[in-house]
């Protein structure tokens, strides 16, 4: 018996129980006495989550991404532990590796800490099978779950998320338009933000009647050099124009194309993702997708603050994308 | 009275006394009743100390830097999170800012959290005055500190340092031996580490009798398109080669050579520093400094570990750096 059990059984939503539980003056005495009765009858206690909604509160939220030395998790950490600090709280950190077995243990580890919220920061803990999600399931069942750039449809899991779908999409189709032929699919990872990004680009192919080449699709490491290396092993691969997953990927494709002397953007587009720094590095200075990783965290926090003030607030919040145009495109 | 005097009017190091508190088998009797007469003599309880040395130890360690968003930062704070977990200790983060008021402050506040041990990551908590580092020291009498590239001379203070003093004035040296007669120093803070690397530089110039020149001492922000457009502004001013504090300073120096359409390595040469990945995004590829991070926060955290198991300790451990060579110089 939880907290979504009683909410049911009540006909109210959980922020109500919670208001409930933390007896709030916004809820009327007449639900307030429907809730403790069905709270009663089914001798439900509320403790962990009640603590995560203001009660007992440490004053502490646990931060979850696979590795922070990331450029675009590294971001998000340090908007996130500023912010939060803001409003009092303290952050745990741990850095889960992208192993399936040691991401599911890290979620474990910190939820044994007293922490009133987490947070898992990068799309990597949605990648996979409903399986996966389960164990993200059972933690959001006593604390609340916020995701940065991922996405379960659960209870008490509240997303934030780059429209990454869309953004491809409309590069693949600005590629088309300047009459893109072979566009590359550049990619290292199967995270669900990987897979929206897919997606947009197969359906771009699909809305202007391009066939889907199964060899454009090409799978490397997230390394300047490894990416570069790889596509030399495969010179006789074809290709006008590239979409990369990362700002490292489009940046492999620039290395390539310098070894090859083939010049960008005059004879391949390349198009990169997360507007990081190394996209002012590299020479000609990469067009690429600003995936608005800030606006996702600021999102996330006001709507932590919201719930653990008692607010109702929206499981899913999608932020639009938005390509950044320098010179290695021309458009 | 704190352990420090205890130590000293028995006539035993800090170690010892921590040995006692926790009736380590590794002291004689002897020693064990002349340390315990001193300590009821003088009334001395140890509390916050000895937690430190593993009485009720709450198994976390505070981690300060001022940004976890910088890359070197980052890499350091994700080495150091993963190895300390390994150890089985948590980590609580707190980017402090570069503010001299905000780092006070976030030292100050992580302090009051039951933490084992603090890690301050970065030079810039002891750049500069002695004050600066008065509330370091204060932090230093209740709980061990290890700073990462910082140094301050104190009790219970332990420093794990690049030597980025020589690394500099090697590079100096290998300009100099290159025919370079204007090498530009650039630089964009003040800190400890900047301040080494300063007079590495000057040193150098010195060693080699050639002139040490203001304008050449050039000071700029941490952006590399910022870094182009401050030398843009100061075109009459004239330099064969570079030498930066950080890679991204390095890469706004291509950039402006790019712009005035000055080639390099030919006409003007480039060091960098850190070895960061920007430093394979560019073209040419940057000769820089490899700083060792990873190797300052291995040993950082093996001696927190022999510390916590009461062992002594050195207060100070010098790293070489290394110089890694790629295509912005002649050497």
């Amino acid at each position: 018996m939880n907290i979504y059990d009683i909410a049911k059984l009540a006909g109210v939503s959980i922020a109500t129980v919670s208001r409930v539980v933390n007896d709030s003056p916004k809820v009327s005495d007449k639900t307030k006495e429907k809730v403790r009765k069905v709270m009663e009858d089914n001798h439900y206690t509320p403790n962990v989550f009640a603590r995560g909604l203001g009660l007992n509160s440490m004053k502490t939220v646990g931060l979850v991404c696979p590795d922070v030395a990331d450029n675009y998790m590294a971001k998000a950490v340090a908007y996130l532990e500023k912010n939060l600090r803001g409003y009092g709280y303290d952050c745990i950190l741990y850095c889960s590796g992208y192993d399936e077995e040691d991401k599911r243990q890290a979620v474990e580890l910190i939820l044994k800490k007293r922490i009133d919220a987490l947070v898992l920061v990068g799309s990597n803990y949605a990648g996979g099978s409903e399986e996966e999600a389960s164990y993200i399931k059972e933690v959001a069942s006593e604390i609340p779950v916020f995701m940065i750039n991922g996405y379960i449809d659960g209870e008490n899991i509240y997303c934030t998320l780059a429209d990454d779908y869309q953004a491809v999409y409309d590069a693949t189709e600005e590629l088309i338009f300047a009459g893109k032929k072979r566009i590359l699919f550049l990619s290292n990872s199967d995270s669900f933000s990987a897979m929206q990004k897919l997606k947009g680009y197969e359906d771009a192919l699909k809305a202007h009647k391009m066939p889907i080449r199964e060899e454009l699709k090409f799978y490397t490491e997230n390394s300047i050099h490894r990416t570069r290396d790889n596509l030399l092993l495969r010179r006789n691969l074809e290709f006008d124009s590239v979409i990369a997953t990362e700002d490292g990927l489009a940046i492999g494709a620039l290395k390539y194309a310098k070894a090859r002397g083939i010049s960008v953007p005059g004879e391949i587009n390349v198009v990169g993702y997360n507007n990081s720094e190394l996209s002012i590095s590299c020479e000609p200075e990469l067009t690429t997708v600003d995936a608005r990783g800030e606006i996702l965290c600021k999102t996330a926090i006001d709507s932590m603050m919201a719930l653990l003030g008692g607010e109702e607030i929206e499981q899913k919040h999608m932020v639009k994308c938005h390509l950044v145009k320098r010179h290695t495109t021309d458009f």
